[in-house]
């Protein structure tokens, strides 16, 4: 197969780093730029020293044209970069997978109670697709523009979307208790992300309203086709990867199967992984892995179901899906370059 | 003030030296007696360096007749201890405070039922005092027998107690989505407790039915006055102390305030502090602190309460609750020996 | 016993949090300011969660004429500031007891090589007393102004002290191989103390010449008469607080019993435990705590000497030390304050 | 290539489950058995779940028929174990490669010293080869018994090896000062090893004698050519996996260029990586990784040469390098199925 050219726009953050390290493992990608404003003639080896001997590249400055010369192009970049630069790409018929939420929100007025800030291009707000493949995957492989998931929505909706879509549960009073390490807060010099300030501590953060929110909801309405009502608490792990979440919803009928019906509508995934009944899903089983695992439970309250879903946020919650939705885009087979065995312990 | 004598029963686990770490430090409490089968005749600071210089006492065999010569005994053992050893005791004249599960249940079946065991001291159960100061205050201050609350119950009850006593919620489908650190764990030498198995990861546990599950329910009901329904979820969080509980209820009416019913409900408690609104505890910020510390939100859902509480699940979660309830039962100020301030960074 | 009045300049990093964990539970101290340009007027528990309950204060700006009205003002400030400040405080008879480098190294042309600038109060360097208790406890009870040690100083002089004033080992091939926890890394948002960074990794760090250097080599050489030349490589640990240090000697006579001559050179020390032969000094043995504990080994080589030393950084290696020193000025017992047991597990 | 048949004897260790990993993803290895006494007729992915999908054997026991079908069988079991077991797979021409220390010490009266156990096969001592591909290719490539080197000894080794060739050091003053993450210490349930007692706390261990001190010792002196010393000084830090060691040595001459001598020395090895000058290296660049990577450096004392050394602990000091001989064994390209990029951040 030839191989596509790649390029990555900002690519001095985790979710950047992470992507490195998958597209340089990628056996059809061929990574031809990495642009980083404040990185520019840096050696991406030296800020990243996993890299040494694996990838040879520098930065580029950011309106690199090298970029105009790949197929296609991510964005792991704060919000606003992409909606600015994606449409120069898309016209040259370049594709792009925007890690950042610029097009995760289908309302530009949301996204902007949200983020604080204009939409940019909200015309290509419509041919965007959101890139969660076990959902959208025929959408996804015909898309130009794909925004990948939050790392917290791709949990959460892939962790409601059995009960949801066989209109199971109640769908106003869902709730979903979640939990991220400390990667998923960026790697941006913050006192609060200092390891002397989130190691052996635990606590919730942005209770009354996180940015996922609004596309935690607007995914599960879409899944479940009616309105869907989602109270949505985040929490900091004292450890670097990983997101647990504890989804609990009232059946409507306490007799269903819910092992039946998640090992049954996740049957052909090749990344979700419904454990047996009993199981206790650990987010290291997914450490550097493309895998999600879900575990559903019966409780002593027969009208309530409780699912524990996890990932690696930095992977299937962000560049791994990313990676996979390229897959899809250009026709490769949905898992390639993304069987890694997770590491553990 | 004259000093009482104090023995401690089993002071090999976490429970154990966190109460010593308390009690050496007691202006009115003298360490008499400390007991353990396994390490009868070992010096305790030889285990726990920490105390070399604090505490010159050595293990003594359980049957130790110097226990008979105290004025409160601790029991910090495995459950089943307490229920065959408090009898002696309490013949005697001598208070029985037990860290353990013995008398936690008010039914002694459903004890059977959830620790596999019959109760042997069922006619105690009536005269135990379950130790939960800011709701059983009086009766503390008056009792023999003491069941100190699981750090689970602890946490859940009174992060829901001023909704509850108030009728404000729906009391069948409350949700309590908790996290501990390891050394909930206790002290054995279990491969699932190693480092290398719970470090850098995250998973919920025994989510189809924990044993605090009972005392929660049994409890709650208690400070309602009606029948409470709770759904209980345990989390493993590698850290090695602290508590977190993310309570979730449905208001009758969206209208009340529910910052300030919190504030007027704690506000003479002294190990209760009600934070702001728009804080966010952390469990660091009562690492070594026997406080108790709560936040209070409101979500997008009008209807919904979300309740985040800390607490030091060695200290306010097991022993310095019970020397708190020492305090009551021997008439002395309430937070003597309590107040160190927690240990933060 | 009259309390004394305690101003804090610049309590915001971990050094002065705890400063005021220690001094808000002294008995004979009243904390009366605290000063931070950019926390000016915000209460210092609304930073330190810790603190709710402990202290009332408000940071006041730098400036604060209440600081002229203290017994003692403490500088937990970055180098370059209390070199500036000190002479007001001096000169109304104001005791400064300063944590940070100004005035440890005795000659300022070394100063400026290591930390480039220029000595504003040379001619104070002269009165300034190193504040290392056990070796210059007359001095620091008589001083007006005390340089206290750095961490890593105070855990590596501590170490060979009673091997080079015993004159056991050869002086000029010393090595220390020292690791501290990342809270010694400050208080600041640098990327490189990120948990992201700085978890479930270790590095050594500065090998080819770290600040400490000097300090350590200018101690250890007055300690011993004569010059000293020690090999010092500082690492950085996953975890928040403590330091240990692996001290490497070559001893002039193979014979000598090194377990009696710490034993009986600390025998009389307070924070100073010689533990057993054959134990192995955990840092976190001392968490919170002022006591600094050391072990001494006999290896394969019997030319070689290797001692193990433990303090926590925040404590002995700095805010426990410098209130040490504080008793000592003002003649209180030298203990006062500093009796917490360590926090295990 | 035709695949090789491989099997795993006693892999519920982390030894064991790394090469598990490892084994799966290798192109040209196919896993026929694994034996475990303990789990019998146990699925492995029930017991790691990140091999879910990846393996579906189950443990057999270890008396197993189908050992004697492989081509090439791994030893992951506590010494004691290969140097039964291996004459039998021996003989029937199946090449055998132990992780334990069976056949490390080419002395079986100083195996006995050290490991209290008489050698039940010394005579297989002198076929054994010692797995260190950087010093001993030719002969592995053509062995049938390899001893794999300890995790220590792996850093240590390789870390001296350069200078101690070229004569540039004295040979009987080495200090090795060696930090490993708890993965080190096994999967057993020792109390020692919970993560309530050695997280967010540091120790030196076992200072007075570690079993990796004669193999270090007898390492160093066939590398060198002449008798050396090591005073080596492990210690257990507070992370999963990782292994960094900092080597002190006396050069002859401070004149050399050590950057030069070990980029050179090192040009052509796959797996080690001389870094430049300056640099840091952090056990997490090479987290899963079988790399290891150098960083030298001169100190204040320009007789004194520092050298630091970082691993994957479980990789290259174990089941990687475990792997490179299996490699060399079958004349595969060495670094075939060990490609993978290390796990950052």
């Amino acid at each position: 197969m030839n191989k596509i050219k790649v390029g990555i726009v900002g690519a001095t953050g985790y979710t950047g780093i992470e992507l490195l390290r998958l597209i340089t493992a990628h056996p059809y990608a061929e990574l031809e730029v990495i642009t980083s404003r404040q990185q520019t003639g840096i050696a991406v080896a030296d800020i990243f020293h996993n890299l040494r001997g694996v990838c040879d590249l520098r930065f580029s400055p950011p309106e690199s044209e090298q970029l105009l010369g790949c197929d296609v192009v991510f964005f792991a970049t704060p919000h606003g970069v992409c909606m600015t630069e994606a449409r120069k790409l898309l016209t040259k018929g370049i594709k792009v997978i925007d890690l950042s939420a610029d097009f995760r929100l289908k309302n530009p007025i949301v996204f902007t109670q949200w983020y604080n800030m204009v939409h940019r291009a909200p015309d290509l707000l419509e041919q965007a697709v959101y890139g969660l493949p076990e959902f959208h995957r025929e959408a996804i492989g015909s898309a130009h523009l794909i925004a990948c998931p939050g790392c917290y929505p791709t949990a959460v909706q892939l962790g409601f979307k059995p009960l949801l879509e066989s209109k199971a549960i109640h769908p106003l009073n869902l709730i979903a208790d979640v939990k991220s390490g400390v990667s998923g807060a960026g790697r941006e010099g913050k006192i609060a992300n200092l390891m002397a300030e989130t190691g052996e501590s635990f606590k919730a953060y942005a209770v009354s309203g996180h940015r996922h929110q609004p596309e935690i909801e607007q995914g599960l309405s879409e899944i479940s086709g009616e309105a869907v009502s989602c109270t949505f608490v985040a929490h900091l792990v004292p450890m670097i990867r990983g997101i647990e979440a504890t989804l609990y919803a009232r059946l409507k009928t306490p007799e269903i199967d819910i092992q039946a019906l998640y090992e049954n509508a996740y049957q052909d995934e090749p990344f979700i992984d419904v454990m047996p009944s009993g199981s206790a899903p650990e987010t290291r089983s997914v450490r550097g892995s493309n895998t999600l695992r879900i575990a559903l439970y019966r409780v002593p309250d027969p009208n309530v179901a409780v699912i524990s879903v996890v990932e690696d946020n930095l992977v299937k919650g962000a560049s791994g899906q990313a990676v996979q939705c390229m897959n899809l885009m250009f026709d490769f087979p949905e898992s390639t370059g993304l069987t890694q065995t997770a590491l553990l312990p």
